[in-house]
C-alpha cells in the first residue's frame, strides 16, 4: 500500500472522529485530558526512553547544541506538559458558546455558535512537547487533529501520540481523534496539502523550508510564520522606559517571532539613548548593526547592509536606524516589518494614536515590548500559536481560534416573500 | 507587455489605494458611496447602452432566455442599484469597531479592533450588478477590491467600475481602490491565483467551472460555491405548515443556493404529507423523483437514481425520501448535503434540538424555509454573499466578514518576565 492510500484510509478515520467529537460533551474531552495529564506522569520513564533514542540519533547525525537542547524532554519538562493539559481541561469548552443570538423582524430568532473546524493538521518541528499541546488544544475545541512533527524527534512523538489515544479512549472518544504521521520526509506534507476533502485546515508551524514545501496547498493554510519585529523611540520617550523595552523585546529570548529585530530612533532622542542602550546591549553579547547616523554616535556600532532591515535575526543582532520623524518610522515599518508585533515608545498621546491607527499588524503596542504578543500574555489560557495570517486568526490565538460557527434558526412556519 | 505583467502593475497600485483607504474616515467612505448612486441614475442612457451591446453579442451568440435574463439591466435594476448603494452608505462602518477590550494584572490594555483585510479579488459571472454590489460592500470594509466579472457582461462591467472609480476620485480617495480586470478569458482567474503577495483574498461567486479554474489557488479563497439544501418532515411535524416551507424552499426561487434540493419525509408523515404537496409542485411545475417508498403514495413521482441525493438541480426539480426515523435523516444530511442550509419540520422538541445540534450546517433551521440563508433576511443590511468555507466566515456574509482585526496594547512600561 502507498503511503499516500495509508494515509487516506487515517485521515478518513480522523473525519469519522471529528464528527463523533464535534457532538462529544465537554466533560468527557476534559477527562480525557485529565486522564492524559496523569499517564504522561505515569509514562515519565518511557517517554524519557523513547527521547533518549531520538536524542542519540541527533547527537551522531552532528545536530547542534540548540537543536538538542530544543529536542530535549526531562521530568521537569514533562512535569509542565502535564500541567499545561490539566489546565486547558480547565479552560471553559468554546463549543456550543452563543457569539450572538437576535430576533428578525419576521420573528426568526437566530443564534450564532460556536462549533470545531474539523480535521486540523497541525505541522511543527522539532519540540516534541508540542505534540502535546498542540494535540489538546485541537481536541478541546472539538476539532480531530492530524499531528506531522519533525523527523528528528520520531519516538518522543509517536509515544506521546500514543498517550494521547489511550487517554481519549479512556473517556470513550475515539482515539482517532488524534493521528500522528510519523513519515520521516517532506512527502508526508506534500500528500497532506494535497487533500482538502480530508483536511479542513493546516496550521503551520515553521520557517521558510515549511512555507515553501506549502506552495499551492489545496488545504487552506494558517500560517504561523515569521515576525520581524520593530520598535521606534520617539522624541518624547521615557529614555529609561525605553530602555528597558528595547532590552527585553531584543534579549529576554531572541530566538522567538515576537523579539525585537530592528530598533527605530528619532534624531533627537538618538544622542542620549544610544550610548547606554549599546553598551548594555554590547554587555548581553548583542551585535548591533547601524545606519551611517547611529554609528556617528556609537562608534562601535557595525556598519548596516540592506539586507539588515529586511532580516528576522532570531539571534543577538540588532538592526538599529535613526529617523527624522514619526512619519519616516510608519514608512520603515510598513516597508520592512512583517506585521507580527510592532511598538512605539512614547509620551505623546497624538503619537501614540497615530502609531496604533497606521501600523498594520497584528500586534501594535505604546510603551510595552512586542515579547508580549502570545496566547498566555494575553490571557487566553492556552497558546496555539500566533498566526501570521490575514483571514480568520491574527496574532495569539487561543481556543476560540480553532472554531468556526453554526447559524441556528428557530421559527414557527416562516416562508420567505 | 504581457498580461500578467500589466495585471500585477494594477494590482501593485490596488495595494498602496487599500493602504490609504484602511486608514480613511467613514465619512469620506459614504460620500464616494453616495456619489456613486448619483451617477449611476445621472448616467442612466450610457449604462443602458453598453448594457444592450452586450445583450446583442450574447444573443448572437446563442445564449438562453434565463442567461440573458441575467444579464439584463434596464431603468428599474439601476434605480435598485443606486439604491442599494445609498443603503450601505447608510450602515455603519465596521472599521474601527472595537470587538473586544479588556486588561491583563500586569496592567497591559489589550483592544481587539476590526481593520480591513487589504486587496480582496471577487470573480463573478454574468449579473452586471455585482460590479456595484461587491465592489461597494469591499470598499465600506475598507478593501481595494479587484473585479473579474463575466465576460458577457464586459461593457456593462466596465463602464459600472469606471463609474466607481469616478466616485471614489470624487471624494478624495484613489480610484485605484477599485480595479476592473476585463480580461475575457479564464487566464485573467491563473493570473490572480498566483499572486499572494498581491491578493490577500479571493472571494469566487460562481459554479464548478469556477472552483476548478481557481484550484491550487495560492491566494486563500473565501468560496461561494454550491447548496443542496434539505428539509426534513419530521413525524410530528404541523403538515399544513411543512407543505407551505417546502413548497417556498422548493419554488419561490429554485435556482439559487438556498432552494430546497431533497425532501426527507418521516414515514408515519409521508401518506398524509406527500399526496397534497405532490399535487401542488405538479401544479407549479416541479417534477418529483421519490424513492420506492415515496412512489407507493404517489404513483406519478418519477424513480430517482442515487445521483438525484447528490445533484444541485437548481431548477423545478426536487428529489423525495421517506426515512424510518430523526436518525435517517440527519445520516442522509450528513452524507448527502453541502453543509450549506438545512431544515426540520417538527412539534418535537427534543428531535428540534437534535437536529440543530447533529446537522454541520452553516444554517440549520427549524420550522423555517432555507430560503432565509442571506444577508439582507439574516439583518446585515448587504448581501456580500453566502460563504461555504469553514474558515473564517461561514453562511451569509455581511460587511464585517470582509474585515480581519487587530489589537492594540497600550502600557506604561511593561516588560516580560
Amino acid at each position: 500500500m502507498s503511503l499516500e492510500t495509508e494515509t487516506l484510509g487515517a485521515l478518513k478515520r480522523s473525519r469519522t472522529a471529528a464528527r463523533a467529537l464535534a457532538l462529544c460533551p465537554g466533560v468527557r474531552k476534559n477527562q480525557a485530558l485529565v486522564a492524559l495529564a496523569a499517564m504522561l506522569r505515569a509514562e515519565r520513564g518511557a517517554i524519557l526512553a523513547a527521547n533518549a533514542g531520538d536524542l542519540d540519533r541527533a547527537r551522531s547525525s552532528g545536530m547542534a547544541g540548540a537543536f538538542v537542547e530544543r529536542l530535549t524532554l526531562n521530568q521537569a519538562r514533562i512535569d509542565a506538559m502535564a500541567r499545561s493539559v490539566e489546565e486547558v481541561a480547565a479552560l471553559p469548552d468554546p463549543v456550543g458558546e452563543v457569539i450572538a443570538r437576535w430576533q428578525r423582524p419576521n420573528g426568526l430568532e437566530i443564534s450564532q455558535v460556536r462549533v470545531p473546524i474539523g480535521v486540523i493538521a497541525i505541522i511543527y518541528e522539532s519540540r516534541p512537547n508540542v505534540t502535546v499541546d498542540a494535540g489538546v488544544l485541537g481536541l478541546k475545541a472539538g476539532n480531530a487533529v492530524v499531528l506531522r512533527g519533525g523527523k528528528e524527534a520520531l519516538a518522543s512523538n509517536a509515544l506521546l501520540a500514543e498517550l494521547t489515544g489511550r487517554a481519549l479512549e479512556s473517556a470513550g472518544i475515539a482515539r482517532d481523534a488524534v493521528t500522528f504521521v510519523g513519515n520521516p520526509d517532506r512527502e508526508m506534507i506534500q500528500i497532506l496539502k494535497r487533500h482538502p476533502e480530508a483536511i479542513d485546515l493546516i496550521i503551520p508551524r515553521g520557517g521558510k523550508a515549511l512555507k515553501d514545501a506549502l506552495a499551492g496547498s489545496a488545504v487552506p493554510l494558517l500560517p504561523h510564520f515569521d515576525g520581524l519585529c520593530n520598535t521606534y523611540v520617539d522624541r518624547t520617550a521615557d529614555l529609561k522606559m525605553a530602555e528597558e523595552i528595547c532590552f527585553n523585546a531584543k534579549c529576554s529570548r531572541p530566538s522567538v517571532c515576537n523579539a525585537m529585530e530592528t530598533l527605530l530612533v528619532h534624531r533627537e532622542a538618538a544622542p542620549r539613548f544610544l550610548p547606554p542602550l549599546a553598551a548594555r546591549m554590547r554587555d548581553a553579547g548583542v551585535e548591533l548593526r547601524g545606519c551611517e547616523r547611529a554609528r556617528a554616535i556609537v562608534a562601535s556600532i557595525k556598519p548596516a547592509v540592506d539586507a539588515d532591515w529586511d532580516t528576522e535575526f532570531l539571534d543577538l543582532i540588532l538592526a538599529v536606524k535613526v529617523v527624522d520623524s514619526l512619519d519616516h518610522a510608519l514608512e520603515h515599518i510598513a516597508r520592512h516589518g512583517s506585521g507580527l508585533a510592532d511598538a512605539i515608545v512614547t509620551s505623546d498621546r497624538d503619537a501614540a494614536a497615530r502609531f496604533q491607527h497606521e501600523v498594520d499588524s497584528a500586534t501594535v503596542y505604546v510603551n510595552a515590548s512586542t515579547r508580549f504578543t502570545d496566547g498566555f500574555e494575553f490571557g487566553f489560557g492556552a497558546e496555539t500559536g500566533i498566526s501570521t495570517n490575514r483571514l480568520h486568526a491574527r496574532g495569539p490565538m487561543g481556543l476560540r481560534e480553532l472554531t468556526i460557527y453554526k447559524y441556528l434558526i428557530a421559527g414557527n412556519g416562516q416562508v420567505r416573500k
